[in-house]
């Protein structure tokens, strides 16, 4: 079982990703998720993330929300892409239950340090919790297991030309989170968008009862707004790569984040040349995307039969 | 009794500003000490700020250690002006007692939380915890009576050219208190440079028993490594605004902290022309250096009498 | 006789320039002016400089216009402070003969290749027709006897409380100025702001017959729209240098444009600790007032004679 | 007859674009070679562009030096890459003539002046001419039938992970050139990186006698300091799509040159989303590989007749 601590901004693809997680739950074992500001505000999702708790039924897990914003300066949203509510057309039941009490840097430091060297991180949203708990306890670093993150690109961005939306949302955290230490997992746009959700994985999707309620105007809303080709789930990625890491390549790199151009604040700059220097990240360079879905829908049809 | 919370990097002017707030115990209510690093490394700021806990016999206020370095990049270090102890020459008795658990953005956190309205906060190093305490908890903003700080400049900096040294120790930190939402009353170089120890100034220190054994090389080493006609105590300035507002003449201004520029990175750009923008700073341009000097001194000499 | 080069963006401040060099004819051979898109556009400059010519009898003096905006980016103007005709209220008599064909940057060049060590080249507006001279032919730097500009400051701007208007007008030919290897003579608001054109100053100017049609309600535009004390009339400082040198305190300093900051393009960081670096500019710190205006009265008096 | 003037900096890649136009003497009609710094220092791009003048049998065309290095601040150079000559392992005969009087920027303006509207300028170096030029006569842009560059990408660059050497070595001269009102034909590395010199390609430049001297150990030469899998000829494709545009896919896009980034200063950031605004580029996408080396073996067996 591995231990995963999910930090996020739900946002349609988080929501994948997060049913992603609650139908590996044989293999993965939820420790916490926590929420900070990125698609949309932090209140939509902290109370997404909360629905989707309920209505994946992922039990107890704590979710904690974290910073509304970034770092310095201005906040960027993605509600173009991801509807006014964070989850596009999908309405789900209102919960029962509320987010947990504190704050998502105390419950990531004080997760993390309760089982130093068993917790995987993993990141789909903005870095600003992260960066914060890096900056409040530095010693995270060392207590982290791994680090794997949705967010970046060594070619194009998404939101502009040179930045993807998670970087740029807040550059500085991402600048924190990179150069603390660690080796970065680092899973951009240079794989996820090779990962499309097309009609044949669509196909499999409609017939997974109410969780096909999630899943397929999800994925709909989704390409509508994106691209072309069907749409990609890119969080999801970062929870399938801790699944099973053999379906991604990865090579070694170091990533510096700019923050400081005019027409490429965020952009994660990858340099693949990294003798003489010590890499910082491990780079996600292609996917096997037949095996992917595989991995992917074969979760979701567990988690199917569970929530019927 | 006006309740202080003073943020600090110990460093010589540090410890002449702790020195008047325990002489001024009549009129402050010193409710924490939180360290940073700045002038010197955490590990020196804390021993010091300990160590002249004792020495200035100041009770049980608490001493909690913060950040250690500054949010983004690089780290700078003033030991030049400072020694390699960040006490010049000065060397205080071993202390009994050590630092507290916990982290100094927790503390000011909690502090500020549990007496809303009635504590200023005292910032005379970078602004390491004090941003991320706004970033971990925003209501720090409505929660502090008051905010004054010792840093910047509106005209020209000593770092170098632009930046004063605690706005380029950590300026993404600069920038996130001066835009928190909140009058930052900030006393830059401008007036501390004209509050210089003097001769006339040190013959008044001198027969201050054990204090004076404190005071007077602190300010000797500080003057030889610094200004002709005497060092400035930057520090003590903040404090003595607290116990005096009357001593300085200050004026609304929008101060934004440069972050970008190639030699003007941490230049608190300080604009007076404020109509039609809200000011976020009161930006000191005078002080009256006589009552200074009587206020400054006369608290030392209260201290000396208790100290022996 | 000191063989002069004037480059200039008239502008008031510039035509009051104009005017003390056309009043020191017996010790200043102006060899040009050429013109610069600054604080009106290239168009108006040129007309300004033209009509200014044939007001202020220069004789034959070639005046060649040059470059219309900035090296990079956006153009400011100042026409807040000089009005929409660059002069102000003044209405000149238009003039009979136009400016010469030719371009500046050639001008510049040719006119320094052709007597090199002996002419002084004097900038008083934004330097992008120095900067492309010095771009397309070095050794104008060898050439030039000696550059003596009006802008920047080491303190404070004044289009914006980091930068100087001139020096803002066009960071990037600031910065090749000041890079290019010769010795820059700045005179920037640190000292222009000191000589202020006050009730006694005014008094001198009236009885000058026409040429006070030229000075008194320029001088008077210039302080409604600036500051109160009467109005600076910077360009002609340095223009006064030429003349006299020794009215003015200079200083060696390392000089850097700032290019990159987000609140500080175009200051002139202005570092005065120039030992172990080789200073590229001299800087003025300090003004003779009474001097000053006696040397620029006496100027236009003897200039008035000439006029009628 | 395409009337065409090449600025370069010579350079292995720009050896190979002279020759590929010196074999198509037939349709392309060289008015002129402009230098510049950029692989290696003006002196060495100079000599070069005489010696292949001579070597390549070029006849009278006028080879005029320019700009020894950027607009603005450090100069970075490419003997890593092209050797310390700047032509790699290949000797040339001294050449009879040396280069023309004059500066390239000056020649630039005249030369299109003379022939508005037929001469197209193809750029395989740092855009420093061009930039001055630009400032310097404006109406370049309009004279100018087409603007054809060797430089930048949309992807990833190669001095370092942002950027392409042409747009490094002087990003605001880029800046200008980009932003002059004119389309930039922009063929990046994401083409010329596609036409590699295979081993097919080098068997079909071996028998071509005297020119195979200077085309085998240039290619050679390069393929070891650049990548594998054969050298690319970067410069050559600007040459080659004069020739025959339909070779190249181009797409619209708004591209801008970053001259502030800590990372990526000189990284050409494209935007193909251009509706709303109006694009300034068209950007090369696609190259067909076969149809390109035939044109340009085609060219240099032609001219291998006329060498011998």
């Amino acid at each position: 079982m591995k231990k995963v601590l999910i930090d996020c901004d739900p946002g349609i693809d988080d929501a994948l990703a997060l049913a992603l997680a609650a139908g590996s739950a044989d293999s993965l074992d939820l420790v916490g998720v926590t929420t900070v500001g990125g698609n949309v505000d932090l209140e939509l999702t902290t109370a997404n993330a909360v629905a989707l708790r309920e209505f994946l039924q992922m039990g107890d897990v704590p979710v904690t929300p974290g910073s509304a914003g970034a770092l310095l300066h201005r906040t960027v949203r993605a509600t173009a892409v991801h509807g006014d509510t964070g989850l596009g057309d999908v309405v789900l039941p209102t919960p029962e239950r509320g987010p947990s009490e504190g704050h998502a840097v105390d419950f990531i430091i004080e997760t993390l340090k309760a089982a130093p060297g068993e917790i995987t991180l993993v990141a789909v949203g903005p870095l600003s919790n992260l960066a914060l708990a890096v900056r409040r306890e530095p010693r995270v670093v060392e207590w982290a297991r791994d680090l794997v993150i949705m967010g970046g690109s060594y070619t194009r961005g998404n939101h502009n030309p040179a930045a993807e939306f998670n970087m740029l949302a807040d550059p500085e955290a991402a600048a924190i989170v990179f150069e603390a230490g660690w080796t970065v997992t680092m899973l951009g746009l240079d794989v996820t968008l090779k990962a499309m959700v097309d009609g044949g994985v669509l196909d499999r999707m409609r017939p997974l009862g109410r969780l096909a309620d999630l899943l397929v105007p999800a994925a709909q809303f989704y390409g509508v707004v994106t691209a072309e080709g069907g749409p990609a789930i890119h969080d999801a990625c970062a929870v399938a790569y801790v699944l099973d890491p053999t379906l991604f390549t990865c090579v070694p790199a170091v990533v510096n984040v700019e923050t400081a151009g005019q027409y490429t604040r965020g952009m994660t700059v990858t340099d693949f040349r990294v003798s003489g220097r010590e890499a910082n990240a491990l780079v996600a360079t292609a996917v096997d995307v037949p095996a992917f879905w595989d991995l992917v829908i074969g979760a979701y049809q567990k988690l199917a039969t569970r929530l019927g």
